[in-house]
C-alpha cells in the first residue's frame, strides 16, 4: 500500500523507516508495504516536447530579443562571411537599451573601483597609484572594509552586503530627502530578477491580476505569463504624450474586478519604457492615492531615474512622493526597482540592481528574504556598482571633474540624439512621434497604408513587424515592432533606442528617410 | 458588456479601438460598451498577507540559510556589541559552501584577468606589466576580442558571449574527450538560476514529479516547490557510503506513476551534496540507462567536479559516460550544471555558471533561449570566470606554476580537513560519518538519546535542529540540521562544511568534542 501526499506532507514510517523529509514541498512517499514494486513500465514518460512543457513558458514572449533580433544576428553573420552581401555594412541594434554595445564608454571611476575590488592584492602596490585615481583606491578600501573578511568572492547576505546597502540607503535619502532603511534594500542581478520575485510573491493563479501600462516593457508581460497571472492593461494616451489617466486605471480595475480578478498591484514605469514620458508630480500623487485607496502594491520601475532630457521635467521617486503626502509604510506597499544598466552608466553587463521594499509586514519580508536566499545572493561586482551609482564622486574628490564630464557628456548627447531622432521621425510621411522626455527610447507611430497592411497580412506578419523587417533588410537598423509592447488596435508603432553614437545619427537618419520613402512609394494607397 | 479572455487572447475592438496587445499572456480586455464604469469599490483588495501571497512561496524552504543562520547572525551582532558575551569569540559558518568567507584566497590569475577586463583602459599602460602577469594581460586581450566592441558593460547574447562559450565547450571536450557544442551552453548567474530554468520548463503542475536524492541540496526542493511540482524522493543508502541503487530509483518511479505522477526528470548530484560521495562509472552507466529507458531528463548537478579527495575515485561527467555508451543527443536529454562557486576556485560571490543542454529538440531549445532572454544575460564577470575555470593556465604559461600551487594547496588542504573532521566525528559518542570523497561537506549521523529527543520535542524543535542550536550556542559553530536536506525517518544528521582553514580545525575539533561530551552527559539515557 502506497500513499501519495500532496500539499502538507506527513511523517510516515515505511519499511525503510524513511522520514518525512522535506518541509512542505509536495512529496511522494511510500508507506509500509510488503508488496514487490510493480515491474518497470515499458512506456517511458513522454519526451520533452512543446506539448509537454510548462504552458506558461510557451505563453511567455519577449519581443526585445524576439524574431527580429534572430534575423539581425543571421544578417550579421552573413555580412561577416560575405562583406557587401547586404546594402549596409553593419547591424545597428536599436532594439535594446544596451548603451555600451553601441560604444558608450563606461564611467572610469566606477570601473577603477570594480577592478580594484576584483584584485585587491594590488591595492598596496606603488604602481597602482600611477594607474588608478586616489579616490578610487580609497573607495575600494572602504568597500572592502564593508565586506566581511574583505572577501569579494564570498556569497554575501541574501539581501546584499550590509555596508553597500547602507550606502544605497544613504543615496536614496540624499535623492528623496526622506529616510531610507538599508534593511528595505534587496540587491539583485539587475532589475529583472527583482520584478520576477515580486510577481512570484503576488501571483497565485490566473485570477490574480497586475495592472500594467500599455505600451509596456515586455519583462512585465513575460513575468506575469511565467508566473501564471493575468495582465490587466491600462492604456497610456498617446495624444497627450503618453498620459496616464486615473480614470483609465479605475475603469480597468473595475472591469477586472467584475470578472472576478483580484488585482494585486499596479506597475508604473517612470520614465516610461517604451514611451519615454516623465510623470508629473501631480500625476504621481494621484497614482499613490489610487493605490492606497484600492489596496494595490505599487511596483515602481524607476530604472531610468537618471535619464531625463527636458528641462521642465524632473524625476521624483514614488517613495518621495508618497512620503511627501504623509504616507508611510503603513499606508502603502511600494517597491521601487533600480538598475545599474540604465542611467548615464549603462552597465548592462554587470547585472546590478536593487529593489527598495517598503510597506510590507515583517512576515511578508521574511518570505521575500527566503526566496532571495534560495539563490544565495546577487553578484558582488553588481552590488558594488549599485552602491557606486547611488554614491558617485562628490565635488572635491580627485575623480569628480572627470566623472562629471563623462556623465554630462553622455546625458547631454543622449538628449541631443533623442531630439534629432524624434524630429527625423516626425518628418517621415505618416509618422508621428512623441518627445522622449526620458528613458532611452522613441516609440513613433506609423500610419501604414492599407496596401502595406495587406502585404503584411499576405505574409502572415503583423504590419509593424512587416515594416521593421523591411527596415532591417534595407538598412541594418534593428527596431522592435510595437506589437511586442502592446498598442491600441489599428495603430502601429516601433521602439527605437536613442543609443547610436552621435556621429552615426546623420547616416541613420538618412537611411531611415530613404527607406521610409521607398516603402511608402511602394505601398502608398 | 465586457469580456474576460483567459488563455488565448483575441483581438477585440473596443470603444477605444484598443488592440490585442500582448501575445498570449492572460489578458483582461474590455469590449465595446457605452456603460459607465461602475463606481470604484469601497473595499480595497486585501493587503499582502501570508494568506494572500502565492502559496508556493510559503511552501518553499531553504535550510542552508534558515532559522539557524538568522540566530547565528544575531549572536554575531551580540559578540560585536559585547565581546565576551558568549563562550566563543567568533561565529564559524560551516552551514554553507562559501570558501572565501572562511578565508580561502581566490586564484590570483583569475582575479587578474577579471580586474583587467573590468578596466581595460589600463591594459596598454606600462605600470600594468609590473602589476599583472603577462599571461593574464594576454588572456584579458583575448577575452576582450571575443566580446563585440570589447564592451564588457554590454548585455551579451542571452546564452552568454559566444567566444566564452567556445572556450567552455573546448574545456568540456578536453575534460571528456567527446565533442561539446558552444550552442549547447547557457551561461547563468551561478548554477541556481539554471536549475530554476529547467524546473520552470518541465513542471506543469503538482502532477509532474522530479526524482531527487534524499538527502538532497535544498535548492531542488525549493525550486520544485516554487514551480509547483512534486518532489519524488529516492533514498541514498547511508550504509553503503550513500550508495545510489537503481532498484530504489525504479521503485520510487513506479510508486510515483501509480499515483498518477508524470516523472519528468532525475536529479543526480555528483559529487554529492550534502553527502560527499563520488559515483562510480558503473553506477553512472546504470543511471544513464535508466533515464534513457524511462524517458527522463537527467539533471546532473556537477558543480563539485573539481572537488574529489580520494585516490580511488575520479569525476566523470554524465555526458562523457553517456557518449562513451554510444548514446548521443537523440538518446538522452541531459543537462549538466557547473558553477564557479565551487571547485578549488570557490568564487561564490561572482555568480558565474553554466548549463550544458543536450538531447533537446530545436523547438525546446528555443523555449529555453526565450526564457533566458527575458533576463537578458548573466553577469559578464561571471561569464568570463566560467571560461577561465574551464580553461585555466597551462604548463608553460607564466602563471602556471603559481596557479598550480594555489590550486593544489587548496585541494590538498580540503582533503586533509575532510579527513580530520570525518575522523573527529567518528570519534564522537553515537556519531557515525561517511567519508567525504568529494564536494565540501560531511553529513554525520547522530544517534541521539531519547532524552535529547524528548527535550527537543518539548521545545517543538526537530531533534537535529535542537542539537545544532545547542552546538551553536556553545561553540559558535553553525551547521545545518539534516532535516533541511531530508533523511530516513528516525535518523538525525547535520551538514558541516570542511571549509574552515586548517589552522582552525584543531580548535573546532576540540570545541566539538567538548560540546558533544557535555551534550551526551546531559541527555544520555
Amino acid at each position: 500500500m502506497r500513499r501519495f501526499v500532496v500539499g502538507r506532507t506527513k511523517s510516515l514510517v515505511n519499511r525503510y523507516q524513511r522520514s518525512r523529509v522535506l518541509s512542505s514541498t509536495p512529496l511522494l512517499l511510500d508507506s509500509p508495504s510488503s508488496m514487490a514494486a510493480p515491474p518497470s513500465s515499458s512506456h517511458p514518460s513522454p519526451p520533452v516536447t512543446l506539448e509537454t512543457i510548462n504552458p506558461k513558458v510557451l505563453k511567455c514572449e519577449y519581443a526585445v530579443r524576439g524574431v527580429i533580433v534572430t534575423l539581425a544576428e543571421r544578417l550579421q553573420h552573413e555580412l561577416q562571411a560575405n562583406p557587401g552581401s547586404h546594402p549596409f555594412d553593419e547591424i545597428l541594434y536599436c532594439n535594446i537599451g544596451n548603451p555600451q554595445s553601441l560604444c558608450q564608454q563606461p564611467i572610469t571611476f566606477f570601473r577603477e573601483v570594480l577592478a580594484l575590488c576584483d584584485h585587491p592584492a594590488i591595492l598596496d602596490r606603488s604602481e597602482t597609484q600611477g594607474l588608478f585615481s586616489a579616490d578610487a583606491i580609497e573607495r575600494a578600501w572602504q568597500i572592502l572594509d564593508q565586506i566581511p573578511g574583505r572577501a569579494t568572492g564570498a556569497y554575501s547576505h541574501s539581501q546584499g552586503i550590509k555596508g553597500l546597502r547602507d550606502t544605497i540607503a544613504a543615496g536614496i535619502e540624499a535623492r528623496d530627502d526622506f529616510p531610507a532603511d538599508p534593511n528595505d534594500i534587496f540587491l539583485t542581478d539587475g532589475a529583472s530578477p527583482a520584478v520576477h520575485m515580486m510577481m512570484q510573491l503576488l501571483i497565485r493563479s490566473e485570477q490574480d491580476g497586475i495592472l500594467c501600462p500599455i505600451p509596456q516593457y515586455p519583462l512585465y508581460s513575460a513575468s506575469i505569463a511565467l508566473h501564471g497571472g493575468t495582465l490587466v492593461p491600462y492604456y497610456l494616451d498617446e495624444a497627450t504624450g503618453w498620459g496616464l489617466e486615473i480614470s483609465e486605471l479605475k475603469e480597468q480595475l473595475e472591469a477586472a474586478k467584475s470578472k472576478g480578478i483580484t488585482v494585486r498591484a499596479l506597475v508604473v514605469i517612470n520614465p516610461g519604457n517604451p514611451t519615454g514620458q516623465v510623470l508629473s508630480e501631480d500625476n504621481q500623487r494621484e497614482i499613490v492615492e489610487f493605490c492606497k485607496k484600492e489596496g494595490l502594491v505599487l511596483l515602481a520601475d524607476e530604472v531610468y531615474q537618471e535619464n531625463v532630457y527636458v528641462p521642465d521635467k524632473k524625476f521624483h521617486s514614488f517613495k518621495k512622493i508618497s512620503r511627501s503626502m504623509g504616507y508611510g509604510g503603513d499606508d502603502i506597499s511600494l517597491v521601487s526597482f533600480q538598475s545599474v544598466s540604465k542611467g548615464y552608466y549603462g552597465e548592462c553587463g554587470k547585472r546590478g540592481g536593487y529593489m527598495e521594499v517598503t510597506g510590507f509586514s515583517a512576515d511578508i519580508r521574511e518570505q521575500i528574504y527566503k526566496v532571495a536566499s534560495v539563490n544565495l545572493c546577487s553578484n558582488i561586482s553588481g552590488q558594488i556598482l549599485a552602491s557606486l551609482v547611488m554614491n558617485p564622486p562628490k565635488v572635491g574628490d580627485e575623480s569628480y571633474e572627470s566623472y562629471a564630464a563623462e556623465k554630462d557628456g553622455i546625458l547631454s548627447s543622449l538628449a541631443k540624439r533623442a531630439k534629432t531622432l524624434e524630429e527625423a521621425f516626425n518628418h517621415l510621411e505618416g509618422v508621428t512621434c512623441n518627445k522622449a522626455e526620458g528613458a532611452m527610447y522613441l516609440f513613433p507611430r506609423i500610419h501604414l497604408p492599407q496596401k502595406a497592411i495587406k502585404a503584411a497580412e499576405a505574409t502572415n506578419t503583423a504590419p509593424d513587424a512587416f515594416y521593421a523587417h523591411r527596415l532591417l533588410h534595407a538598412t541594418g537598423i534593428v527596431v522592435v515592432p510595437g506589437s511586442g509592447f502592446g498598442q491600441v488596435l489599428g495603430t502601429w508603432h516601433f521602439r527605437c533606442t536613442i543609443l547610436p553614437q552621435e556621429d552615426k545619427i546623420p547616416a541613420i537618419v538618412s537611411r531611415l528617410m530613404d527607406f521610409h520613402k521607398g516603402f511608402m512609394d511602394e505601398f502608398r494607397d
